[in-house]
């Protein structure tokens, strides 16, 4: 195959979605690990949802699915306080958000020029 | 990151969806690969249909996508004789597959044991 014959393709791009889970059941996605890099910035499940646009029951119902496809606690909610507790990501969440954007690279870098 | 931090990942896999498109058009993804596949094992587009236990008119309808998107033939539907014409791949149509099983090949490969 050479790029002679394939030059018609130079305008093909190509999609990649990305996902970790375990036993069938979501991990990690795109938008789950932007929720998990807002609660690390915020140390707040609701100051993250507001962050991203998203209703607070929406960001502690991915946080509670999250934490349960994981096996692990990757976010821990903490209890008590004015605000009804802040949120912080366990080293398990960030060893999680690691590993994700290392796959996410190796991957990407893998579907970079596909056309020979 | 050692692999003993990471131990408690072990049952985590990765999952991936890959798709070619043209201008934002989806020209080949898993089932319309499959569905080239089967139109060059049966030259025929019911045929295929009927392999596949997809309706014929959803085969014509992803065919003519295919087709579109792909900004050339991919599938060549020759008219006349008692079935209504056959179809083909053409050329591109088969360096099209050759493209995206490359492709898929190094994608699996770089999200494979993505657990350091």
């Amino acid at each position: 195959m050479t790029s002679e014959n394939l030059g018609w393709m130079n305008d093909w791009t190509v999609g990649v979605r990305l996902w970790v889970e375990r036993s069938g059941e979501a991990i990690l996605g795109p938008g789950r690990l932007d929720l998990l890099e807002a609660i690390d910035r915020c140390h707040s499940i609701s100051a993250a949802a507001r962050a991203l646009g998203m209703s607070y029951r929406r960001a502690w119902l991915l946080v509670d699915s999250i934490n349960r496809a994981a096996g692990a606690e990757l976010v821990h909610r903490q209890t008590g306080g004015r605000d009804g507790g802040g949120a912080v990501l366990t080293e398990r969440g960030r060893a999680a958000i690691r590993v994700y954007h290392d796959l996410q690279a190796r991957v990407h870098q893998a579907a970079l020029n596909p056309m020979p």
